[in-house]
């Protein structure tokens, strides 16, 4: 990036001037289209060792002001090296994702108005664009008429609302006012999930006091599945022990393999038991906007809430993340707390968002998603997730018909979970042989995936989720897989 | 803004191409630089009624794309209506903030980056910008080394893993593993902070299930800070009840007066009960880079956590809160969890930062406060900071000299609290006449303004921090608090 002139004295006040932003602001537009258009010329897993990056940043800050062309130039040269691209069309890891250009532009928007959706007053097109682009999504997803919806920044927030919530279902225990150490009163309360639920399930549980050991990890089926079976047994036990069974948390798209709950049976036991059903749908529950694979929610409209992430697989910068509930009078009764400098005249008709959760200040998030609903269009969007769907499919039968490699779990969505498993070969040894390739490949920097363990075998994922995603990266990186395999092989 | 021709169909796949974004990035530029050299253009907040933003949106998103060019020009129409402009000179409401030129350009590039600051492989330079920016941000507030700074959204979550931190800093309790409820073993905790503190500590003490009832709202004096000996008070008490005293909170900067508490002798109290110490500076904080200033951390070296955000006094678009603690293997023992799929090869060698809080996803919010802190230069904040308390200060004198209104506080920072008070009118006379001056001073759209309450009077409340105010800004909010308050005199 070009330099700019040096800027006036540290004693001056004032913004910089826009001639300034409108200067560099091109400057990194163009930058932004050749990164996009040029992925190859960036590793995708930075190849940095710990400590690189920090050693060449000074160690105080300047005293003066710099040319934000000289910053423009350091972020390239001393910034850019230290990033793993999650942007990059190679990246499988985690769960893909990425940002679009009408995203993009909303943020840029967004930064620019710099406005709070923490009451109604603060800024009302915040608010009512939130209840607008939620009741799209919510209609998108096939949900009935009644879910309230609004924007969190992550799904471990959105989760641990729902169980905060799931507290003031109970009103009884009043946790509320009175909390819950020292009360003679109050039994353990205990909250069931799968064994593979998110971390977030769990760190929402310790974060409310409800403490690890009261989070039930349910048997799963060998699909990776919730067994409603072990849930209610896991439940009349508890009963039995006199503990509160509080809160269930069913994953559509679970982490590891992407298996999907059985929400139906689930949503019955969690009815007949009264306890809160929470959908953890970050990655899995916008599929439901294929109509095809609108079945992913079946069952979601018995739960008591849902959260799905747009910033995870609906192309919208990171954060966004969707939350949904029946029921948002207990999240209101949970959260809301006004005091006096934040009362306004309009409180009783109008939703002031800060009542819902425990951020009280909150990104105007509307606006990214308003642009990215309508600059692809629902069907532009559903197009886009089918379209990864089938080269997931397409590159598990890549694997699947190579005898040296095999799929190790069902491919509902858009991961493939898979592994090097050459005949003959120990199932120990196999675990390192998997964990050497997985390095190799992201040394490559051409392509960049993740892995998990399933019943102690160590398993690689290639999950597809980037916009910018077509068949040849896939093909890389089966290609690189193969390559990769072979310098490996014992 | 100017339309685009009409995109491809749904049923592409792909992002939009890059010369949408060059195109509409450049317009949106253009209208940003217009917007911040023309605020008059806008009124600060918004004139709208409840409703009148979401009726103009279609209730159903679009199945087919939009272009780019029809969206921006709905933004300007549809949008801007209905924003409070944050980002204008004469918002004075709450805490004045503001986003700023490298500000908005850091969002731009974040959003094309779109990366997760979770582990530090999913994007090292993120880690360690945030590593280097935090410790720039420590050595700027005059804190010792060896404080270990990392980045929030909001000073809510920041806050809240202050208190959970305070948890695990009494390993007896064992809350993380065995939660607070049907344990016969616990006390009830209890969390101090003063009558002026912000709603974010009750807010954080009913999240983690310590109770409302269980924060003690210490008494203040004349001045609204918390008294030292009515917490000793407060804390000798509980301990005699055989409440367990747990944390203290202090703040720098309450949020209806900035009045500061007196941390020295609060930390001295904490020190000797073994209280977790956490001081709130979200807003006043960041006073303490201006040389004349760094007293009102005075003592905060002394305490276990502190929170500031540079999204609110420190140009810095939302959000960006920085925690800083002495004991961050606290935080780290509350909320670690790693599942496998979150298993890297480095991590005994560097700081996952998603190990330090509750939100795994984490936004690379290093990046913008790198660009502002060079961008400016830490004497330009500084300068900037100061110019702040400076027009506040004549702000005040201004009042001060008139008759018909009065100064009902201290003004430490950049924050009047003040009120329309003629003698010889009753006082909840001069309630009403207060409310009614606020109201239609907000309604000229020339200035905002916030209230609260002290000791039962409605005090206004005028707060310069906007980047882009200027004298001339604070004067005409004075002219047109007296004009409005000759129409409401009784």
């Amino acid at each position: 990036m070009t330099s700019a002139p040096a800027l006036g004295s540290a004693s001056d006040v004032g913004d910089l001037p826009t001639s300034e932003l409108l200067t560099h602001g091109r400057t990194a537009l163009d930058w932004i289209a050749r990164y996009l258009d040029h992925p190859e010329r960036v590793s995708v897993l930075s190849q940095v060792v710990p400590g690189e990056i920090r050693q060449m940043l000074p160690v105080s800050p300047p005293e003066q002001p710099e040319p934000l062309g000289d910053i423009l130039r350091d972020f390239e040269t001393q910034i850019v090296p230290g990033i793993t691209h999650w942007n990059h069309p190679g990246f499988f890891g985690y769960f893909a994702t990425s940002s679009s250009v009408p995203g993009i532009l909303g943020e840029l928007l967004v930064a620019a108005l710099d406005v709070k959706a923490m009451l109604w007053r603060t800024s009302p097109a915040a608010t009512e664009l939130e209840q607008v682009t939620t009741d799209w999504l919510r209609q998108m997803l096939g949900l009935p008429g009644g879910w309230f919806g609004f924007l969190n920044d992550t799904a471990s927030i959105s989760s641990m609302l729902a169980l905060a919530a799931a507290r003031e279902a109970k009103p009884e225990l009043d946790i509320r006012a009175r909390g819950m150490a020292g009360r003679a009163d109050l039994p353990r309360l205990r909250v069931y999930t799968s064994r593979h639920a998110h971390s977030s399930i769990d760190k929402a549980a310790l974060a409310l006091g409800i403490g690890l050991e009261n989070v039930v990890h349910v048997d799963v089926d060998d699909e990776f599945r919730m067994r409603p079976d072990a849930l209610a047994a896991a439940i009349a036990d508890d009963s039995a022990n006199g503990f509160l069974p509080l809160a269930c948390v069913a994953t559509v798209g679970t982490t590891s393999t992407t298996s999907i709950d059985p929400v139906p049976a689930i949503a019955e036991i969690c009815r007949r038991e009264s306890i809160w059903l929470h959908v953890d749908g970050a990655y899995g529950g916008v599929a439901a906007i294929v109509p095809e694979m609108r079945h992913v929610l079946a069952g979601v409209d018995h739960a008591d809430s849902l959260v799905v992430n747009p910033h995870k697989w609906l192309f919208t910068p990171f954060d966004c993340s969707a939350f949904f509930t029946t029921k948002p009078h207990l999240l209101e009764q949970a959260f809301s707390l006004v005091h006096e400098y934040l009362v306004t005249p309009e409180r009783e008709s109008v939703v002031d968002f800060m009542n819902y959760g425990v951020q009280l200040g909150r990104r105007f998030r509307a606006l990214k998603l308003w642009m990215v609903i309508r600059g692809f269009g629902t069907a532009g969007l559903a197009a886009r997730i089918r379209a990864h769907c089938a080269l997931a499919r397409q590159f598990a039968d890549w694997v699947h018909a190579d005898p040296d490699w095999e799929v190790v779990a069902p491919v509902p969505f858009s991961l493939v979970c898979f592994r090097f498993a050459p005949s003959g070969i120990h199932e120990e040894v196999l675990n390192d042989l998997n964990a050497k390739i997985l390095e190799r490949v992201n040394a490559t920097g051409e392509v960049f995936l993740s892995h998990t363990k399933l019943d102690d075998r160590y398993v690689l994922r290639l999950a597809v989720g980037n916009i910018r995603t077509e068949e040849k990266h896939v093909r890389r990186a089966w290609e690189t897989l193969k390559e990769q395999s072979i310098t490996v092989s014992p």
